[in-house]
């Protein structure tokens, strides 16, 4: 899976993510209206709830429509659908298929992790199939999903399986973007190196187990917020993808992204979520106005591309 | 919320939690017949993913019937439902609104935990409220949610104050009940201590944030497999309530668990999940048959709230 990433990538020239990460802050009043007119019979329990999802859907479905040929990948938020409950999830699932639908990848960014016999069934779950009726069904069906590596390889391994089974991918938690990360991640252990570096070595141990191509199919989390750490973890985990959270809104920017990037310029692919999908909230987009907001999340991912391009050929 | 388990757990006398992790190894056939017989109309994809939800729905009703009036909580894990994709979460939240009419205090094993503004979308799904059409809805409404820490504080604290706002707790996790939970956990770090304590040392600070009496609804996820970690955390964490996984199936006993306790008898809860549901696969309860499942877990309930009273007594 990570070489079809690779490929995407290549024939878009862009290393970049959408993420749908639907807030009703960022969704123009008009799209809430037509969710109300649209609305069907209450399936659970709240009339509310299904306009909230219906938005979320056609939000996400008119900036899919607007920016789909221009990237490789698009990576929803799932507790941003988890939020709106069975509707919400529908949701999701609806905008899992229309993006593959649409050629995307997508790295469904639900960072699940549990004890072995739990995690698998986690993995069936966003990967993989279940067993019913004597046939084998695909249920979420996402391309890639974020896994916590907090209860170790027997957590992570029933991922792995299903990436082997199925030509899926994992991105595993190693140094998140969020400002208190280092409570716990930045710990210095005995012989003086941070847990981020343990998690970093196990990532690069488990990706032998599913090479594809010169990367593997699993990848590592390293938020774009700590260029420090994303040297020191690129240099760690040559052969691993790094999905990096943490451009635009939460600070990051192209030329702090370099090193996250092999010298080949692959090895990264950076994630913009509200800097995208809210452009048209910000003023360097808001001659678009709300009505046109897929296209300000156009031009916002036109801009990206071109930053982390520049950024890089500048290197 | 945390009195409430107390006083839930005074009234029964059973410190026990019964896991609905319902896997298909462990439903009858005649249960997955009366399922395949009530299949409604198709929403969601597939027939026989709606068939397989509807047999979880109704193995979970059977037990929680059989055996509510013995125990103050239940702990759904997520991953069981999720697998089954929407029609599974249907169930989840079935089997979670049924056990709460019942009078049962939920926990939801969801293991969820994110950057803050996304951790606290979970804590809306999952114990809070969501803003809606100018109202405010319960989504999930667990009453309890297990969390990861990886994150660190602004990874929890988004749940801490859902928790003061709706009267709501959680159990964070410290030590897994995993075979591989020390390849993170017990990493040793500069000044010598694992790094459970330090997550530990953690909740005890975060579980000052909500306190509800003498115990805070900020709990601690602490294997039975580990019963010599399980003492330490037990004194680090004098007011941290402990939700102890891996009795029966995964190898712990009545008299392995008592440190978990504090000597007010108080201070832990133990879940039991397969050797509770799938009692009746057991030889012990054999005698119940497939067709009386339900009879051989309340039975398998009474046995397991024997175990730990006497293990308790006796100390």
């Amino acid at each position: 899976m990570i070489q079809k990433l690779i490929d995407r990538i290549q024939e878009t020239g862009a290393p970049i993510v959408v993420g749908l990460d639907p807030n009703m802050k960022f969704i123009p009043a008009h799209i809430q209206r037509e969710a109300e007119r649209a609305r069907r019979d209450n399936i659970f329990g709240d009339d509310d709830l299904e306009t909230a999802a219906e938005a979320v859907w056609r939000f996400n479905k008119e900036i899919i429509d607007a920016v789909y040929d221009l990237i490789p990948a698009v990576k929803p938020q799932i507790a941003m659908y988890e939020q709106f409950g069975i509707p919400g999830l529908v949701a999701y699932w609806k905008t899992v298929r229309y993006c593959r639908e649409k050629g995307l990848i997508v790295i469904g960014d639900v960072k699940r992790g549990d004890i072995g016999s739990t995690s698998e069934s986690y993995a069936i779950a966003h990967l993989g199939r279940i067993s019913v009726g004597g046939h084998k069904v695909r249920v979420f069906d996402e391309d890639f999903a974020t896994v916590n590596p907090y209860l170790g390889s027997d957590g992570v391994k029933p991922f792995i399986n299903v990436c082997n089974e199925e030509d899926k991918g994992i991105f595993v938690l190693v140094k998140t973007s969020n400002p208190s990360s280092g409570e716990f991640q930045d710990v210095e252990t005995k012989d003086g190196r941070p847990v981020y570096e343990l998690v970093g070595e196990k990532v690069r141990e488990w990706g032998e187990l599913s090479m594809d191509g010169t990367y593997s199919n699993v990848g590592a989390v390293v938020g774009a917020t700590y260029p420090e750490q994303g040297r020191i973890l690129r240099k760690l985990m040559p052969n691993t993808y790094i999905l990096v959270p943490g451009y635009g809104a939460q600070g990051g920017q192209g030329k702090d992204l370099v090193d996250f990037f092999n010298e080949d310029g692959l090895g990264a692919i950076v994630n913009s979520s509200r800097g995208i999908i809210a452009a048209y909230q910000q003023e360097k987009y808001a001659k678009f106005g709300e009505e046109r907001f897929a296209e300000a999340s156009r031009a916002a991912v036109q801009d990206m591309i071109e930053d982390i391009a520049g950024a890089l050929a500048a290197r």
